[in-house]
């Protein structure tokens, strides 16, 4: 049962209620999820009759879809920005570089990595703060927000301090201690798509995020392990609007990730667009020949600018139509 | 190593030269493919550099793609025809009006199953021949050209006599014998790409047809199997510019059975359109609830309709943008 | 509703009533399976209380499972036959110098293929009817029963002529027509799992040849596909004491296809031991490293007599453990 | 290259050779992995000629296979122990009759989880130091040593002052944090296989753990994620012997939650034993139908009795083979 209190007061008097009657329930901001269907006093509050097990996200909660911002930028309904930047923070010219391409093409966030969950101990782990340093020039150079990822909860405090937005990626989407930190962790969270997280177990993970107190959550397909070894990962496409079905959360496309191929992710990201995504998340580097990491999956600033253009006919008409309706 | 043969004097003369050094060969229409690098006499061919081990239908071989035409309609390069129609024939009254709501709405070809896949024995198998006379009738009252799926090779022969293009389904995607009959059977072949396929292995099942003398095949991919089960599979999206890259043979997008679910077909239309594909296969019937098959993953009359409005535009744009390059 | 008929009468006079109210059924032998749960007749027959959407092959009809019989080969229940032999009949010299080794070594059957299922148009498609013929010398020489695999129904009367048993590989797991045409072929059937098949559509393939009038049948576990590329494919090993509690039928594994790699079989077949199976499916050729095909997965003479002396003692203390229960 | 350095100094002057010529390079104990093939001073140590990306745990570098202790418990080698106990600590009754049951049917350790990874965030999220407290308590009962997970790498330090061993689960195996963390936590760690992690992802896991410094590590097949739903996982069996064959760590098999299905454990626990696995970790609860999490794949202490009665005639036909090679 999802109870939604409308004053502090009424949330403490329900709480207090259940405890006395030794129900279990979880608290979070106005909300109350309960377990079963106590009976309830009186007072000022909605139940709300939802059935999905991620009663926070579910779709039922707020049928219009939510709007999750961040420093500014938008995700969510009609609109449609482009987060994107390197695999990893290398350098500052590099980064800089970077994030001059993004905002000059058009961009909405840069992103980039400081601390990197690589398969390999022995590979590159990042720059770790000096990376968050970095990107922090980046954005005063650019104005551009910044969204990195997070591996582990004694960084949250740390990388929350630099970031604007905090990425939980594919390895660590169930990584719960994780999520409960990035609960309390005052920045809106993108969360990758676990590499064989079904549709639920994700919806979970974020559910995970909103009930220990931060409801801006942005999901992210980024393509799922399959047999086909062509492409880096298999893209669920149909996820995207799927999942728009089941949560009012955003849901944006990591095309570089979904496919591993530089030639596909144009084509993706238009399409990508065309299904109702709320976004895209894009690996870019000026020389990814050189890339510490990830160079094959990224576009140069050229290659950045000529799928932003591309894409540009598809957003509007995505948009009209959103405005015809 | 693939040959060109410009005359068939030139072919019988190098197959005679291949076959009295003992090399090991396999020649079809102009083309002969030979194991290795033989020396060749001189003479009328042009030898072709083709890496692939699907040389005849490789990218490589033609370069601007092929167009595959079948009774008028054609696939490649441009153009985008939507086939349409129930999963299974099963009324004279059902057969028309799916196709006259198919004429109506724009869509190119008429689909309908005379002989089913079914995975249970018991579970209702096709009209047969009576289905395809079904089919014919629904042209003639048309104008619509019909595909339907071939069971059988013993088949191929009764089934190509009704039908304007056979297509194969995705559990027969590696059927040799099947696939040899089609090589002979004079009709266009849609191959859909087995539940779990790799591409390569795709392309070399397209590859049997063609070496068996029919090099007019069209790709289907209508999703694979992956642990998600809140569709019915998962589109692999990113293959159809996947394949175009490898292959000069069109590629279809066959949302209906990628997703399973009604409310998914017309978003993956959509992004099939923005991603470059070459056409549609999308299962419509006059009543999906009472449908014998597939009532889930089918679109009515009015909502077929509403989906060929909705990728209108995007096939505009699609094609305007063709136009400025 | 599954029905079995004592009598040929009985089973006449039910199906012509089942007629006369318009009920969908399916006759095979003397088993009726309707649709639903129509009124009967007062006759000779018992109504089977089967869930299972596979009522033939159910454990329900035959809780302490078949025994199916190949030219004295029994397998089911206690027994462990080995089949072993090459991926292709290459040869006389071959397939003879492979079965005696077979023979010598304690196995039960040969195997061979004279029509093969090969990925590539250009790869050796088999020796046909000439490797029928020298299976069957084979058998000649050392009175092994051999099994080969049919690729297509236009072929299952020529090779039910050579064979005692006939394989359906992976890849025609649910090819129809040729599942129908093995209802009629007088030989049992060696069924394998296709690539991504689930068990329940395994049981529904067997189910096919049963409901056209083969109740002999033996499932073999060959290995899924999955993301795991080490080895050639997955072997779902609880595959087999699952499909033990569903079906009353064989099932045996085959350690080869399952692994791809020469250095896994003998392990993986000692457990198939452990675990239940009822035999296993072993390629073997007197050459590995000069195979025209499997030369990987392969053991040659020695290894595959070794393995039969390392299963040894399993297959003893399983029969021991049976007779203790 | 990796280089083993006989003595502290040698370590010393290897390393500031490594430093002076800009060369990357890891040093863990005795070992320091360098990128390359740097020139060497003159000195005591030996360079190891390891191809695998994860050199520490690979085969090449202890071809005899290393022997895990873990409180007395042997992991490696000819030995099997059997590591059983509930999902969850739920009391003190409960962990303490499981913990007996475990003892008296002859396992080696207990196991019990305080910290739970739940899909769910409602869902009971384990007793926390409580329940490792109450595991402490059932050592002291019985004299079985403690394993339990550990979900977060700042509870290390609590969680392995009370166990014998710690151990990751199948969604924290790419948790490099939680990895790094148990480098130095001075407990043997046991690593489950991430649900649809390769081989080499699996490897390179463990490679973490041990480049930061600790060489325990016991490798955990618990069944990958595919689209069988029949059960729960599919277990990968064949992964237990190509393990074996890349690394030199124990490889033990968990068939509670690679299958899911209680009936299923004990047959998967013998097919265990003969192929090799160096132990197995199996779900026992003194009530399955009433526990918390996990029941149906959790056998009772009747059955985990049986099941160790079942697997011992196997147990001992394995090491009377390995006493005679």
């Amino acid at each position: 049962m999802l109870i939604e209190t409308l004053t502090r007061d009424s949330g403490d008097q329900i709480a207090a209620h259940l405890r006395s009657q030794g129900a279990r329930f979880h608290r979070v901001n106005e909300y109350i999820v309960a377990s079963g269907k106590p009976d309830l006093p009186v007072g000022d509050f909605i139940v709300h009759d939802v059935r999905a097990p991620y009663p926070l996200v579910s779709r039922e909660l707020k049928p219009p879809g939510s709007v999750v911002e961040a420093a500014g930028v938008r995700f969510g309904r009609g609109s449609f920005p482009v987060i994107a930047g390197p695999c990893s923070v290398e350098s500052e010219e590099q980064i800089l570089r970077s994030a001059e391409a993004v905002a000059k093409a058009g961009g909405s966030m840069l992103r980039g990595g400081a601390f990197k969950p690589r398969t390999s101990p022995y590979d590159f782990q990042g720059l770790g703060e000096e990376g968050l340093q970095l990107l922090a020039k980046a954005r005063e150079e650019t104005g551009l927000p910044i969204v990195t990822e997070v591996l582990a909860e004694a960084d949250v405090c740390m990388v929350a301090a630099y970031a604007d937005m905090l990425q939980v990626g594919a390895r660590n989407m169930q990584n719960y201690a994780l999520l409960k930190a990035l609960g309390k962790a005052g920045r809106p969270v993108l969360l990758k798509r676990g590499l064989s997280a079904t549709l639920k177990e994700f919806l979970m993970a974020a559910e995970y995020v909103v009930a220990h107190g931060n409801s801006d959550v942005i999901l992210c397909e980024r393509g799922i392990r399959t047999f086909e070894q062509h492409t880096r990962n298999t893209c669920d496409i149909a996820a995207v609007p799927a999942l728009q079905e089941l949560t009012h959360l955003p849901v944006v496309l990591d095309p570089s990730h979904a496919t591993g191929r530089r030639s596909l992710i144009t084509p993706l990201a238009r399409a990508a667009v065309a299904i109702g995504a709320n976004g895209l998340l894009v690996e870019m580097h000026p020389e990814p020949e050189k890339a510490w990491s990830d160079g094959e999956q990224s576009l140069d600033c050229g290659e950045f600018e000529a799928m932003m253009a591309d894409i540009k006919p598809y957003v509007e008409l995505r948009q009209s139509s959103i405005l015809k309706v």
